[in-house]
């Protein structure tokens, strides 16, 4: 099997747009009237997937994808936690749909009702929610909720553990993903997000986080931002700060995934870093949407630059399906429910 | 030659950070003594610059570097404009010093008085006298004076002009280098360099700065941060953008420095990037200063991963001569006129 560990329903039908424009209004002006979100019928979901998602998916020979809510449009930066959560709520419940619709290709990762200032802990409930009730294998993990501002604490402060104990307790992994940029200086899919990658490796590099947290999984996207070009640099500074080796210190629990957009890069990746943490992931459609001139393929056709390696069948499964059962042991569950 | 273009005084005789603390001190507290420099004697600079910096280039075989104040020293988030301008007047005055005793070795690039809030073109005097007075041939610039809390605009905000058509004036580049991080999301050297790195190649890729000065030049250090693995990314945002392509967008104005502490990163920095955009560098004594047990060399010791590299004569005295002439002219005229 081929399973791609980072999708967002970036095609969902306009209502879902719409209901947010108007939850926005009515927060900035009471006088708005209350959002609603116009119904969406099974056959819109069934266009926005099948045109997009699902056929990209057998065109590049993938069976799979775990699929979330479109990341950048989470915006936990807007509005208070009262509108974080019903937003949440309503897209976790989409790709709920998404996912009985189409229960062999879309397995559902939830959104988190975090809000700026707010403690993360209150986002445990949702998570139960989506996990128990909607087949969640996973969640969406905002490093930063003020978007671009960095004003909350990082990963490895005591504030997150609480949120970090249920996730052990309910066997899911988050991916670190941060989402829309509401700071200048940072453009969201070039900077912001790259950016968040490289800062939550460093401060599991600072901090003791697994210790703690022994079976804590985590999956930094886009690569591993910077990390891994920078491997030597994050080896000499764990050095430099008493840390044991990252293969201890981090990588027992932390993947990255191969949403990196050229071959050199995915060369580097797999020439780096362990194979049994890379997970195979083209987070489509997302930031990247173009076609490669220098290729003739679509750059997140990541699927094209893993082929060409020269991996081992043994590692060629490790990274499209071993890693991921590993990672997500519910999507193993729910694989080998169905015989899968 | 071989020339290193970026290398800091890490290893300043004591007396300067002495000053700091009282500076600091008696910017917290008017009621402490103001602080005073105590005297640094030519022979104190030696030892300091002989045990280390001149050890190391020479062990290593280059020939020449390119030398400012310690980077994360800058803190230009600390104080006021008051107290970054006397700081930052000492730091390029010691500076100076270094390459008046050792002329043929180290030759100067200045720290700004940037400070939060203020603007940039407060920074044109003390370039100027650094340039015309002290021989600097460049400048280090901060993208963020609020060290880690980003607060100011972009650098494609037209508050950076003034100083931008300075620089075009007295024909110095930038190398654009951060300081400090008072924001506990971001470790320095781990996190803040990295990402400010990536940060503002987006900037430029999202703006058009160079459509303005079309002969600024500006030195990304740190092997680029994390643009070069994810250079598909970029290439396919500034499609998205409707930018034209980078090589015309940005890479006539912008260099990668070598700081990149293992042979896999060397190898893709050199495989994407194209080769008069690349300058030597070391970033010695930075941010990291250990041995790596895979090689048993200095993590920093970039030259024998560039060495490594199967490069035409041609190109490697590109990188490690030539490129860095381009850059900085007032460096060519320098060595041209004492016949190098």
């Amino acid at each position: 099997m081929i399973i791609d560990c980072h999708g967002h329903y970036t095609t969902a039908p306009s209502q879902l747009q719409s209901y947010r424009d108007a939850q926005i209004a009515h927060f900035e002006d009471p006088a708005r009237p209350l959002a609603k979100l116009e119904a969406v019928s099974d056959d819109e979901i069934r266009e926005s997937i099948e045109q997009n998602q699902l056929k990209a998916l057998r065109e590049r020979g993938a069976d799979m994808t775990i699929f979330s809510p479109k990341a950048s449009a989470m915006a936990h930066h807007i509005g208070d936690e009262a509108v974080s959560r019903t937003w949440t709520r309503i897209n976790n419940d989409l790709i709920h749909r998404v996912t009985q619709l189409y229960p062999d290709t879309f397995i559902a990762v939830c959104q988190l009702p975090q809000s700026v200032g707010v403690p993360v802990s209150n986002s445990i409930e949702e998570l139960e929610r989506c996990v128990l009730e909607l087949g969640c294998v996973g969640c969406n993990l905002n490093p930063d909720p003020s978007g671009g501002m960095w004003t909350g604490p990082p990963l490895t402060d005591k504030a997150w553990y609480p949120f970090f104990e249920k996730m052990t307790e309910l066997d899911v992994p988050a991916m670190i993903h941060v989402s829309g940029s509401c700071n200048p200086n940072f453009h969201a899919t070039g900077a912001h997000y790259i950016n968040a990658d490289t800062t939550a490796f460093m401060q599991f590099l600072q901090g003791d986080l697994f210790k703690d947290f022994p079976d804590l999984r985590l999956i930094i996207p886009h690569g591993g931002g910077a990390v891994p070009y920078h491997w030597g640099r994050y080896r000499g500074l764990a050095d430099m700060l008493g840390k044991p080796v990252l293969t201890e210190h981090i990588m027992r629990n932390v993947f990255f995934d191969t949403c990196v957009y050229h071959q050199p890069g995915i060369d580097l990746l797999f020439r780096v870093i362990d194979i049994d943490n890379i997970l195979f992931a083209s987070e489509m459609f997302g930031a990247v949407k173009g076609i490669d001139p220098e290729t003739g393929h679509n750059f997140d056709d990541t699927k094209r630059y893993i082929d060409a390696l020269a991996l081992s069948e043994v590692d060629r499964r490790k990274v499209f399906e071993g890693n991921v059962r590993r990672a997500y042991p519910r999507l193993d569950a729910a694989l080998k429910a169905k015989g899968r």
